[in-house]
């Protein structure tokens, strides 16, 4: 790795913000003095060697839901914290778990071709051909199905290529359609196929996205290569997350479970994921339109919409058995205030070898853990206790951590102060999302890690690169704080913040270590160590990062909740849908205007068959004012609290009851009926998009039904938003009255 | 071809602007009715069948430069002429036209490839296999060279691609470049190769770009296939155009000529065209960092931008022959105003059969002037002497019409009223470029041809496609006329506009005729029957709207210049350059910022070799207002013209006296020294880009110092501008004196 010159040192000191004098939020001078020595101590004992040895260690087999490589690497974690000194245990759910049982995808009449649905093992990758205890290619939830159709290429599968479609006169009813992989998360694809009435998809990896468009292939570089295939779950999580037998309920032994037809989270169609080796044969023989711009991907021909001559067969069946998900949860208590949880988790379980997903991440959390128990031995005890979590069964459904939460949810509201979660890590920059209450408190912690490339802040690494990348230069150099991101899906902070309402972030880094290989057998130990994190640095950097956000919740005297920074937020967000409703009314005008006045019929080429979009109702205007004017209490009840809050000296039977109220404010946020149509996602805030998946949608209430364009459910989810920021500022107001 | 229900032809009727009160200007309430009665007659002559015949004949044979091919195509034009009547002459050249006597490419060492640098017949193309007459694939005025190097990727070969090179630390110089065609005319890829040390350079089509990423490839599709190679003249044209041995004068058999070795316009490094057949070896055995984002094309691997092991040869040598240059002018002489000329022109010459470019245009103008010979059997002649030329030589350097200009430049600066361009015409959109004080009249000609596809006018049809494709639907949707762009180079316009200052406009439709056939052996009728213009209709739209134009400006009472349609343009143009540079200012400024701040070094990543670009110097602010209040008086000229001018009833003494200085007006925005550096180009509005070549620079003397950030040349430009616009005011205050 090549280092930077004392020039850049130096510099990097003059970017420090205020390097002399740091405080720390939630802590006295004196106290925050202490904690910065302790944390000195922890980084100290941090090694990347242990992050190297943890890795080749839990990625040395295949270890997915119910195998005996997952039995292995949760035995290995459960000996690792017992060994440190933690309280630990397994604690044991029971949940449904599709494997393949038949695969076949072919293609016959015009043109043949038996799909491979394999990926090779290769010589510079030792794990690749642990054939034996490799889950096959497929997508988990997929349905059993055995469908005969024509094919049609349906660009990333979204909602707006249907609409293309749609225009091109091409109906997907009755047919096969095959998606890119990309720009959703995968499980929105099989859902918009199945909502036009197709019969089954396939999900392929185009080389334009991931393979060798993007670089050198795997193993030469670290991209995708022609076999490569990219598994995952399709279950609809933007419905519920978790096991889909026991939905809101953990799932023990004893739950009571549903009849499988009747979750609702599971589609009906038959999904397959294929590499671009297996996709090149059935693009290539699709006939019709030619894909419009923006849909052609980099393989070596002319991509048509189809359909074809040809017909394609598509058989899946599966074993859909109950496994056990095995959660190790292990205790470091609390030596003040043992009923305050700082919870911290990553997952363990892998689609097959996972060194990057999630070992990568779990392996610098047990070095996090391993540091505490290092520390606890020269004698310090967290005030409050911290719980680490490896869970069981993400990669199907964020299973693990769901049930865990459905299961203990009382207690959590009472207890969690916070969960910080991670998952995948490697070489590069600080990611963070989470509740923007601690948006100011994981700044701080962002300020007081280095970056092991450049000797500067993560925090100041972070805005260098989104200075360099922006558009906005003038706007982003006066920028010297980081704006973290809202919190969607996709990891196992979704049950604690969105169904439980407890403060969470997620944490990782990355960006310089970019590839091909997740959720392929690829993503190998050799895979890691040559292109993810190969001195194992960003290990130890995301250590020290949870494990200050960890360590600094736990000691602090007064919560470091920050609600005039959530209000701000949400102002911003509550700005930005009456911008969006202001541009969709002005767009949808004019577009209706070209259509009326048949601009696209004068405009468009005879011999090409292209309509005209639909007419849109035209956007009305929508009453913001209730929620413009909760939003002004909110800032002025944030306000007051802060200002009381500052205050110094909060007498110590009232600092117990202040910081609950403060850790408990996130719960205020949700609601008891959840949102429409997904009742599992409470929280007003923040959820994952029905149509995105993993991409977050913020006040999604409103949001999501003003781009669905259902004006009278806008009108009342901003009444509803209204409603529950204004109990909420109520509770900060409640809040502040507890201050003496 | 689909046809349009009666809704369409109905609204069709609502669109058309003022249908029931045409007028035309420059003519009277009369005398625009007489004009309108012949135009439908001279419409009524037009035949699709005559122009389906005239493409299969002059495309029936290669018949570039100095072929026997190319002899047969000026005879037949000028046999076609005689047999309606005009009086016709062949004026003979003679310029220097180099053709291919060696041409190798091979690489050796860590791979071997010889390339094929040939187009192979079809079975689908009639005349593609005339290999014994056809130019084989090349670059024409590439040197003679023989030169072994290693290859770098310059992505398109601009100067803002090298800028690339150098923060990645690669140079250029003593290798091979290979740069992909597009984003410039193709003579700027070698002259920037050359600038920056490059001892060869080849240019390839890439798939992305030209090919089946596109869309189906020929013969099943109209795009380039794997071995198409699109040949073209690499002269610097921008420097200046025509026999590069009479820069400026006649290439007469008697005059003076340059050595070669004297002529600035030609290279001194060897450059070849390749097909993306040829080019995959050579890419794929590139070595180096990976190519960015944006330069990437469809061939199936990762680009990387070099230089590998291999070497790779490029010897090329070529007989440097002087050749005779057929141009046919026939004439039809004025009625009233003989010394009065419009002329029409469409180049002959091809690189191979030429279907598309130039025979769909030349057999436009042919059949446009056989319906003048029939107009005029019935007693019509035209009032001014219409001028129809067939040019050779267009492809190498737009010799035919640059040659015949500068040969004749004292009478055509005393005669000629405009000039009317054609080239390849095919199915679509109406595209016009030309002087900006004939758009109104321009627009005039467009709301009166209808489009053969949808009833509506052709002005309505290119409103109703800008209106769709454009970002500003409201502005657009407000629009009712059609701004013409400026013409820059790429055919004979230029030394009409450019060098000796007559009125000037390029014609032509086009958009839904796409497809690769672009200066190969593939631009066949066959294909051209297939993909351009199928049913030869759009030969008869330019007809109609070429034919229009000619008539109306050989007819009109009073020439339709409008210098307030001008001087608007030019003030547009002052505008943008004003926001130009501001924007250069802050965004130089806040770049600089970046840099001096080191933002690049701390958010690069350290394993990728990726400088930052190097500090600018910030830009000054310049002193616009010379140029501003000139462009004010200008305004008030143009306007107090155009007033004088409206009155009726110009005495038929002073029509004559008025007409002729209207039409020499756009000779007064020449200087006598013409652009710095490049001393052929006079017109201080228009030009082509130094390094874009065919793309117009507006104000160019501004506009390219700013480019090219030489403050104190752009301050002095600015002055130079104003004091042509200022002499242009007085000139234009001195016609309003000639009416009474």
């Amino acid at each position: 790795m090549r280092r930077y010159a004392l020039s850049l040192l130096a510099l990097a000191c003059t970017l420090a913000s205020s390097g002399q004098t740091r405080t720390l939020s939630g802590f006295s001078e004196a106290a925050a003095r202490t904690q910065f020595a302790l944390e000195e101590k922890f980084d100290s004992y941090l090694k990347a060697s242990n992050v190297d040895h943890h890795i080749k260690e839990m990625s040395a087999r295949p270890h997915h839901v119910g195998s005996p490589g997952g039995q292995a690497v949760a035995d290995y974690i459960l000996n690792q914290f017992k060994s440190w000194g933690y309280q630990v245990e397994m604690e044991t759910f029971y949940v449904l778990f599709p494997t393949p049982k038949e695969r076949l995808l072919e293609m016959s009449g015009a043109a043949t071709y038996k799909a491979l649905l394999k990926e090779p093992a290769l010589k510079e990758d030792a794990t690749s051909g642990q054939f034996s205890e490799q889950l096959p290619t497929y997508n988990c939830w997929s349905a059993d199905g055995d469908v005969t159709a024509s094919l049609v290429y349906v660009n990333y599968g979204l909602p707006e290529d249907y609409d293309m479609l749609d225009r091109m006169g091409i109906d997907v009813k009755g047919k096969i359609v095959i998606a890119k992989y990309g720009r959703s998360w995968r499980g929105i694809k099989p859902k918009v196929a199945q909502e036009h009435g197709a019969l089954g998809c396939i999900i392929y990896s185009d080389p334009m996205d991931d393979g060798y468009f993007q670089g050198d292939v795997y193993p030469k570089g670290a991209f995708k290569n022609e076999y490569g295939v990219q598994r995952g779950s399709v279950m609809d999580m933007p419905i519920y997350p978790g096991d889909p037998l026991t939905p809101g309920t953990g799932a023990t032994k004893e739950a009571v479970r549903l009849d499988r037809k009747d979750a609702t989270n599971l589609l009906h169609i038959p999904v397959l994921p294929i590499s671009y080796h297996d996709a090149e044969p059935l693009l290539r023989a699709l006939e019709g339109p030619v894909a419009p711009d923006g849909w052609r991907g980099a393989l070596p021909f002319t991509y048509h919409v189809g359909p074809g001559k040809a017909q394609v067969h598509l058989k899946l069946s599966f074993n859909w058995d109950m496994k056990p998900l095995h959660d190790i949860i292990a205790r470091m208590p609390g030596s003040e205030l043992p009923d305050e949880w700082i919870i911290r988790g990553n997952h363990h379980d892998a689609w097959v070898n996972g060194a990057g997903d999630p070992i990568s991440g779990q392996a610098a959390m047990l070095e996090e853990a391993r540091a505490f128990s290092e520390l606890a031995r020269t004698g310090w005890k967290p005030k409050r206790t911290l719980i680490y979590c490896a869970w069981d069964g993400e990669e199907p459904g964020l299973m693990g951590s769901t049930e865990w939460a459905e299961t203990h949810e009382a207690e959590l509201q009472q207890k969690a102060v916070a969960y910080i979660n991670s998952d995948g890590n490697g070489r590069g920059f600080l990611g963070a999302e989470g509740s923007h209450a601690l948006e100011p408190f994981i700044n701080e912690v962002a300020r007081d890690v280095i970056d092991p490339e450049t000797g500067i802040s993560v925090l100041n690494r972070r805005l260098a690169v989104d200075l360099v990348n922006g558009k906005n230069k003038k706007e982003l150099l006066a920028k010297k704080t980081l704006s973290i991101g809202a919190l969607g899906s996709g990891s196992d902070f979704s049950p604690f913040i969105q169904h439980i309402g407890i403060p969470s972030f997620n944490l990782g880094y990355g960006g310089e270590d970019p590839g091909g290989e997740y959720h392929s057998i690829y993503d190998s130990y050799d895979d890691y160590r040559r292109f993810k994190d190969p001195s194992f640095i960003y290990g130890v950097t995301l250590a020290q990062t949870a494990g200050r956000t960890a360590m600094r919740l736990a000691d602090a005297e007064l919560l470091p909740f920050d609600f005039t920074s959530l209000s701000r937020t949400i102002s911003g967000y509550a700005t930005e849908l009456m911008a969006f409703t202001d541009q969709l009314r002005d767009v949808t005008a004019l577009e209706n205007q070209v259509i009326r006045e048949k601009y696209y019929a004068l405009a468009g080429d005879p011999t090409v068959r292209l309509l005209a979009p639909p007419a849109r109702q035209e956007v009305p205007y929508l009453n913001f004012s209730d929620l413009q004017n909760t939003l002004l209490s909110l800032q002025q009840s944030a306000a007051r609290l802060s200002a009381a809050l500052a205050k110094p000296g909060l007498a110590a039977g009232r600092q117990l009851q202040v910081n609950q109220a403060l850790y408990r404010a996130e719960q205020q946020l949700l609601t008891r009926q959840g949102l429409l149509r997904r009742g599992w996602y409470r929280h007003s805030i923040y959820a994952p998009g029905f149509y995105t998946g993993y991409g977050v949608k913020t006040l999604p209430g409103i949001r999501e039904a003003i781009e669905q364009r259902n004006w009278k459910e806008a009108q009342e989810q901003i009444e509803v938003a209204a409603g529950v920021i204004r109990q909420f500022a109520a509770y900060l107001d409640s809040v502040t009255q507890l201050v003496p």
